[in-house]
């Protein structure tokens, strides 16, 4: 297996060709004609089944046969199968960091088992899903209180970036599924910034002496994260709580956190699964089955299992992580579009894109290769997104509109999760919402042709479209994986490591300098007046 | 006053050239080395200030003296100051729809009264003002109760994208404000998705019968707000209660929503105010009256109509929202960034961003000028964002040593809103917050050398930065008139029209193709089959 920069490869020069003989479209740039090519015919053939019965529709995408025969080229060339069996395997894909990569087995097992120092890692993971498993039944039973003897009936995790953004979003995602179904148990909140507005903020609404706190730092060293504890654990010494009896923390073994009689309990996990990764270990795996229980925790597994088996095909047509992994790095680097909107039609994953976002801004935005060389092309693209139709009165007249064109990825449901609508002018408003977004697809393709050039809509704007019967906990777990196995696909092409992130590590350096006074910089020391009383 | 086409600007070409001058930095794009040029001295010098004891610090832009001159040029060649007199007094500036633009009178006067048939649009606001005013002192006064005979507890505005977006960012902004200094009347929820799911859980999480509605919808034809009141009024009803008790009305005089007894009462504006502009009159007004009093709100007028006059300014110097305007055209048009970043230090911001994307999106996402014709450079970027600290552990690793640059837009404030803090490793997390803060804008700008190329941090990102004292009433005021006002001053220089929003006219056409089946379009039938039961 060989690891070669993406513009080094032979297909490389081939697609660049290929995007070079495109015609200008009516919006400008090089493309297909979408007036011509976006029929009943195309979105009907255009479809590539996803796990959980969540399905890929990319006929509205600027790829024709000869794009994807070049797509399925890439993949071939570049190994990016091989690569994920490696992965799965054990291999050390983080590179910069010398770690495997292990975040698919806390949800299943497709490669061979990874022995490290005689542990068998998965055996690891399942142990810890099993404890918490164990523990959030426990605490459904009344089996642990709080201090002064209440129930436990709310959960805060305290947590940042990966131990907040993903867990959240997931939340929020089967929240209103859950309380249908009858699953909810505890309501969850999040405490996340250093601005204690937050903490505080969280503290003050929320029932203390039923609250059980959710540590969650990996290092145990995130400086956010132990400033709000010791927050917390203020708080609930001066309401007479004590805190041991609130608290459980996840961390890594290694952690000042681990085997620490200050908590109720510890789940670990490890270096190997990344903050951004860690949704379906123990980082989200605690907070979601104390809110919903653990079998739909389960089920989330399940779902992101079922992707990640599917992640595995070689042809590109029928293994939808990877396509949409291969058209994004076709509209990237071919194509130059720096940007990709997601646009989930459910308000309930109205935090879902803040979650992509760190998953791939984090992965992706590299500006070396994974042996730490300069390369010369362009990576990871900006993904930004709110929920239509929200987005429809907002940002939307730039993307119909604006001067640069931002590939659009929609999601969406045939049903709600609260099967409570209304029939207003002879339709439901899922029925709307789902109109809604059937009409943007072909508005942002096809646009619209006007003698007033102000209401003239240029089209080529193209999109994909991830759709399934409702969001529900395995199909959210198929849509979480799908998008890790993208990002991890794009990362394979572009010949960077999507694991780390050095990125982070200046402004922590700096942050430390002001702190300690020693600025060692007279512009960081002047910041530093303007900002500190 | 002559409105001309950007690049046909003779400073237009003195830009590109200057641009062209420059060398490339490390960060391999042309711009000035921040290391040399960003010391404690510039960092001192480059300070603007702002309405309501706020100001702009632009030190770390990439702008040295020559460029200043330059945009001071630009600013006086495309008499951007002109232009908003112009406004302010009442020309039709949105040209499109043949309309005023008038939000700077919902919260001040700064020209000439504006008279249409005779009558005085400014007493026209003020008379709103005073008397959602009165209203939501009656309601705090406990004249106007639940159909149950209930006090009001919550306020839940049903609007959409401007009706949303920008009252839900500042309620959120003034929250803990409020609740810290005792001015907290109301709870305020807020729906707008036409997302079943939306209503259904703001519904049922609410009490019902101490719950007063905003209807919002200028035109009263929304498709999404009107489905939502009747979601609303059937829960009502089914609650036993009387909608017409437990609802008032936002809307323009002509609409079908005004003076209607389905309403408690209904308050007006016009088609001189944009949705997105609308925060500062009744839009806003009614449910930050409700929320925080009438003062609060009053006070909130105060720092947007102080910040409207600065913006008066002829010198690019003295005036942050036309520099801040400028600045962000240079880099758009010349440095060639295709985005922004806002990045609020404060959790109270979570929601700015959104509105921001809204407000300049929708506003300057226009490729024809305000005549309708085609444009030949780049108008509005992508903007994006999220809190810090919370970010850093996000999406700013691809800011920091992505592929692209991203300018960015810091906000912060040296003290917290709720006053409730704890000292851990001797800085209270207020500091740390700061500290995080000053140590970015250094990190972005200055990068940091390795031999390890993957912890090298390029450096040159630009970016700015908004501080002030605590977020207020009146600095929220201030806040967000200074955006309006630069965004305003943007579509001057690019010589768009601001105002309206054609684009996104099509996808409701499309819409109602759906909803009636008459497709017209076998794609977008296509499309719906797969999207709808």
């Amino acid at each position: 297996m060989k690891y070669v920069n993406f513009d080094k490869m032979p297909v490389y020069k081939k697609l660049a060709d290929f995007a070079a003989m495109l015609p200008a479209q009516s919006s400008g740039k090089a493309s297909f004609n979408f007036r011509a090519m976006l029929n009943a015919k195309r979105v009907a053939a255009c479809v590539t089944p996803m796990a959980a019965g969540l399905k890929y529709s990319w006929a509205a995408k600027a790829v024709n046969d000869e794009a994807v025969l070049l797509l399925q080229e890439l993949a071939n060339e570049q190994e990016l199968i091989a690569k994920y069996k490696a992965l799965l395997n054990g291999e050390i894909m983080n590179t910069g960091e010398k770690r495997k990569v292990l975040h698919h087995l806390s949800r299943g097992e497709l490669g061979q088992p990874v022995i490290e120092d005689g542990k068998n890692i998965g055996d690891f993971y399942r142990r810890e899903l099993a404890r918490f498993c164990s523990f959030a039944d426990a605490v459904h039973q009344g089996k642990f209180k709080g201090s002064k003897g209440d129930s436990f009936t709310t959960v805060i995790q305290i947590g940042i970036g990966g131990s907040d953004l993903g867990p959240r979003a997931l939340y929020l995602a089967l929240k209103n599924w859950a309380q249908t179904a009858g699953k909810k148990r505890l309501n969850a909140e999040f405490i996340s910034n250093v601005d204690p507005d937050d903490a505080s903020q969280v503290i003050a609404s929320s029932p203390l002496e039923k609250s059980l706190f959710i540590l969650v730092s990996k290092s145990g060293t995130t400086q956010e994260t132990l400033s709000n504890e010791l927050f917390v654990k203020d708080k609930l010494l001066k309401a007479g709580l004590d805190p041991s009896r609130h608290m459980i923390a996840v961390t890594s073994e290694t952690s000042p956190l681990a085997r620490n009689s200050a908590y109720l309990d510890s789940f670990y996990i490890d270096d190997y699964i990344g903050g951004r990764y860690s949704s379906s270990s123990a980082v989200g795996g605690c907070v979601l089955s104390l809110a919903f229980g653990p079998e739909v925790f389960g089920e989330f597994l399940s779902g992101a299992a079922e992707a990640d088996a599917l992640a595995l095909n070689e042809n590109i047509l029928e293994n939808a992580a990877l396509l949409d992994a291969l058209i994004g790095v076709w509209e990237r680097n071919f194509l130059n579009y720096p940007y990709t909107a997601v646009l989930p039609y459910s308000q309930a994953l109205s935090r879902f894109p803040a979650h992509l976002q760190q998953m791939d801004m984090e992965s992706n935005g590299k500006r070396v290769n994974r042996s730490g060389e300069n390369i010369n092309y362009q990576t990871g693209p900006v993904i930004f997104g709110e929920p239509g139709t929200n987005g429809q009165h907002s940002f939307y007249q730039l993307l119909h509109q604006g001067t640069g064109i931002v590939p659009l990825q929609f999601i969406g449901f045939l049903e709600s999760q609260r099967n409570d609508d209304i029939t207003v002018d002879s339709s439901v408003s899922q029925t709307k919402l789902a109109a809604n977004l059937a009409a943007q697809i072909v508005a942002f393709a096809k646009g619209q042709d006007s003698e007033d050039k102000n209401k003239e809509f240029p089209g080529g704007r193209p999109s994909s479209l991830i759709y399934g019967k409702k969001l529900t906990p395995a199909s959210l777990g198929s849509l979480l994986a799908h998008f890790e196995n993208k990002v991890m696909f794009q990362g394979f092409v572009w010949n960077v490591n999507s694991f780390d992130q050095e990125g982070v590590q200046l402004g922590k350096i700096l942050t430390k300098k002001v702190l300690s006074g020693n600025f060692g910089d007279d512009a960081l020391e002047a910041y530093s007046r303007l900002l500190i009383n």
